[in-house]
């Protein structure tokens, strides 16, 4: 008989959130309580930790994402466990689930099994409230712009280019491409616009990136929502809209607090895309972490070349985190579809082509390992149905790199399954050739043009011979250049399905190029973002959602999520 | 020098909420914790109050409103605390303010003065998330009957006949009509539609309604939200999504607990619309208070001819909640604007015109009397600069009627000054003709048709000649008779300014006809709508919005919030 994810959630019990945060040392009095097992920590009481002597850092990345799901978020959890079981002061920090694919694809995004953060029901559903302020945030903007033009546009904003864009936590096709505005001179002007999904907004990539309150209202105020018709930029502030933005992120901004099953604390605070953004949980989080902790597991989007390239080249960049180490998530499912097996065969023992698969794992080593200069160490998320030859097959792979491959458990048997898992991260800590103390190297240097700086990522982590752009995206950086924007990192939004911008290339795929389509500014954020590809920043939901199955008895208790 | 509610409410000595849930015998363990001075009372634990001996119940209703402002809530808060200064065990029970209209043109909604709610930029904002879970419900309906036309539209939904609409809690002009769906048959099909503000939303009202979360659920499975071809209703049931809806709102259905600034406690929750909705506090929280405390003031919106008409014959009809008594409050300003005195000018002393004005307040206290039989105490929200004639003029207007008239100055006073206020409540309430014990009469009985309810209404409450509709609107009437829903209360929506359906016409205009223009069916909330007039379900943002001022200091002191 087996149990669900989240029958194992309920069936947990949880510690009052305040005695998580006094294993921590944190005072009952700056933990702000959101029910008895969900806290947010204050932030003038973050900010009096600013000179304590800071943990390690470990990056959680992973192999490229394949449809049968590598575990990141439940390997950052058993990892967080074991450690704690070893008697280690470990703290893990992970982006909040969205809503919208919770009641579309996903069913949740707490974990799953015996690694998981809790209470799931509320992690996944509206958890503090996080997400939503930063929807009012966005959406308040968006109407003062509106409301801006309305009103006799003094500011001159050219219609045809206002570029912020209106957010839902919902997945929802339909607002995609919208026209606004219908109805008559009481409703503004008509104008082609389109909303996206909340998490997909500049707003949380300001959010996750900002190092205080005064920060993150100073960004809010410099994010740039349209151009006047001689394309001079509009920004937030001009519209005098980033107090209010600001005011409504206050509380927000502080971290959550939680637990794991295993009673770890963890940070789930931000969420940002991890293409159009950099897809980490917010920076207050993992910051404060690290003053928390001695050991600290941070938790990047897809895999090494997207999430852990932003992890490096934009947010240890700009805010001076340095990671000790990397763990790289694979999975014996993951390697065999990179080594060219269908979705449907992946249960089938097939050693050939997970030894084919693995070259996608020595690229994401190499990225690690010698773009970024981080020792690591591979867990091998391991499923009951995997064969022994093939996990054997998976841990000589990494061997005759010199890397350690550990299976681990933590899905079925918690904490302790992940135990070796820990001991090899803490040997590669501890007793690796510079124990520990990590020289991080970034991608690129800051005054790289934009140009080269996306030449760089592309040849040095996708691969790629080169990049290509038309005129228009060509001349779109030269502005930037000109318009100062020359020094901000690059955000780098492709798909995560393949180190090329084409998803059937699995494996390693070397000598392609790859096209810049697109170019925005995100100056809030600061970064620019350089669209290679489709990106959806709003997704649908499938023919039958997850919703149709969630539910809640006359009791309360929520049923459905997963 | 004076100074502003906000620095009022940011200098207040607050309880722990734990505290205040004490004082009204409610065990801290029911109280889930929102931060430390904002609670829900958790659902099983007010369930398990069914059989207490139940409280009085005054209910806060108002003269025609005015664009001065008349006090209904300052006037609530002042008279709790002036029954708690008389060692009563009272509560008050208020709507939570919408975002949209704080960050638009009115700046809070929790009081004002030393009349207020705390903590009041929590209230204002986001409080404790009730209207996010909302508008993500209303939202992921709306994304759901999109989705299942795009996948081939099992259900034969007519694109062209699809009621429902999304919602934001964001005063945007610019989403009343849009068009959606645009951009290519990725994106579903293209239609008409819009946004409402999440108060408009009939999630809202049922979530104001609902009994527990079981009748929760079955009435949003109920909601009609579009026509088949063949103009059969499609409800949320058919497309599965009742069950995602009241999950999402599990815990926003608990009431939320705070306090006045004078520690008396109150339930704010809920604000459905006071036009197209019935426009009160929801029932949970109403009909637990009279469980744990002596005397409950409750507030209706608009004048006592609409929120006070459907506080009765929607609320009271369907819950079996009985008012003892009602308060009306009235101001010197509204009765000279009512008699016929410019905005401009209200502030000058004009006794003939407050006389002139008078039969306004004339018609309320008849509606209340004489329509629904209930005693009544008009309150004089006083202001400093009110001449002492004009008190005077008002106090012997009421009396002509045989109603104590009495001046109330909590807003600068506190509790203090409402006490004169609350004796007298309390003698109508005690010593009058029938001792409170109120024979609540309803203005229709419910097997009337819908014609005549409305009729009823019509010329019992706006002392109009009578009702008027278009052939189409007689056609859906009488439709909605055959389909059973001719025992349903019907809810008027037309301009709170007048009792008649032209703006212009103050005092106490009759002989008037109100046309229904439109008929709408809310088959969750268990009402048909009659929409009398022109009524906007999304505001607008004013020229300089409130949002402009709004700020927050970089040490986390919201300002500009009023």
């Amino acid at each position: 008989m087996t149990i669900s994810s989240i029958e194992i959630a309920q069936q947990a019990d949880l510690w009052p959130i305040t005695r998580v945060a006094e294993g921590l040392g944190i005072p009952e009095d700056v933990v702000v309580p959101y029910g008895r097992f969900k806290g947010k920590v204050a932030l003038p009481y973050l900010a009096s930790l600013a000179d304590r002597r800071q943990g390690r850092l470990i990056l959680m990345t992973a192999v490229s994402p394949t449809p049968a799901g590598e575990g990141k978020t439940t390997t950052t959890v058993g990892l967080g466990d074991a450690l704690t079981r070893l008697g280690e002061k470990a703290m893990i920090c992970l982006r909040e689930p969205a809503l919208g694919p919770v009641f579309g694809m996903k069913g949740g995004a707490a974990g799953g099994g015996y690694a998981q953060v809790v209470p799931m029901e509320d992690i996944n559903l509206h958890f503090t409230g996080d997400f939503a302020a930063i929807g009012v945030a966005t959406n308040l903007l968006a109407a003062m712009i509106d409301n801006h033009i309305h009103h006799g546009n003094a500011l001159g904003i050219d219609v045809r280019r206002v570029s912020w864009r209106r957010v839902l936590d919902v997945n929802d096709r339909a607002l995609r491409d919208i026209v606004a505005g219908l109805g008559g001179t009481g409703n503004g002007y008509p104008r082609e616009t389109g909303f996206d999904i909340v998490v997909a907004s500049e707003v949380m990539a300001i959010f996750c990136l900002a190092t205080s309150l005064g920060d993150l209202k100073q960004r809010l105020g410099r994010i740039v929502v349209a151009y006047t018709r001689d394309r001079l930029p509009v920004r937030a502030s001009d519209l005098n809209a980033h107090g209010a933005m600001a005011a409504l992120l206050r509380d927000a901004l502080a971290p959550n607090l939680v637990q794991t099953l295993e009673h770890t604390p963890a940070f789930v605070h931000g969420g940002p895309f991890a293409n159009i953004a950099h897809g980490c949980n917010s920076l207050m989080a993992t910051g404060s972490a690290l003053r928390l902790a001695d050991y600290v597991i941070t938790e990047a989007g897809f895999g090494a070349d997207l999430g852990a390239e932003k992890f490096v080249d934009i947010l240890c960049r700009t805010s001076g985190l340095r990671p000790s180490a990397a763990v790289i998530v694979a999975t014996v499912r993951a390697m065999k579809y990179h080594g060219g097996v269908a979705v449907a065969d992946l249960a089938t023992e097939d050693v050939p082509a997970l030894e084919r698969g693995l070259v996608n794992l020595e690229r994401h080593i190499h990225i690690v390992r010698e773009v970024f200069g981080l020792p690591c160490v591979v867990a091998i998320n391991q499923r009951v149905e995997d064969a022994p030859a093939e996990i054997d097959a998976l841990i000589a792979g990494a061997a005759r790199l010199g890397v350690t491959a550990v299976p681990a458990r933590h899905f079925t048997e918690g904490g302790a399954g992940a135990e070796d898992l820990a001991r090899a991260v803490l040997a590669e800590l501890n007793e690796g050739v510079d124990a520990g103390v990590s020289d991080l190297q970034f991608t690129y240097p800051d005054d790289a043009s934009l140009w080269d700086k996306a030449k760089a990522i592309a040849t040095k982590i996708y691969g790629a011979a080169g990049i290509t752009a038309s005129t228009a995206v060509r001349d779109q950086l030269k502005r930037l250049q000109q318009d100062g924007y020359g020094h901000l990192p690059v955000c780098i939004a492709k798909t995560q399905y393949s180190f090329s911008t084409d998803v059937a290339l699995r494996g390693a795929p070397t000598g392609h190029h790859v096209d810049i389509r697109e170019v925005r500014l995100a100056a809030g954020a600061e970064f620019v973002v350089l669209v290679c590809g489709t990106i959806m920043t709003m997704p649908g939901l499938p023919q039958v959602p997850a919703a149709e199955s969630i539910d809640v008895t006359d009791d309360g208790r929520i049923t459905g999520l997963f």
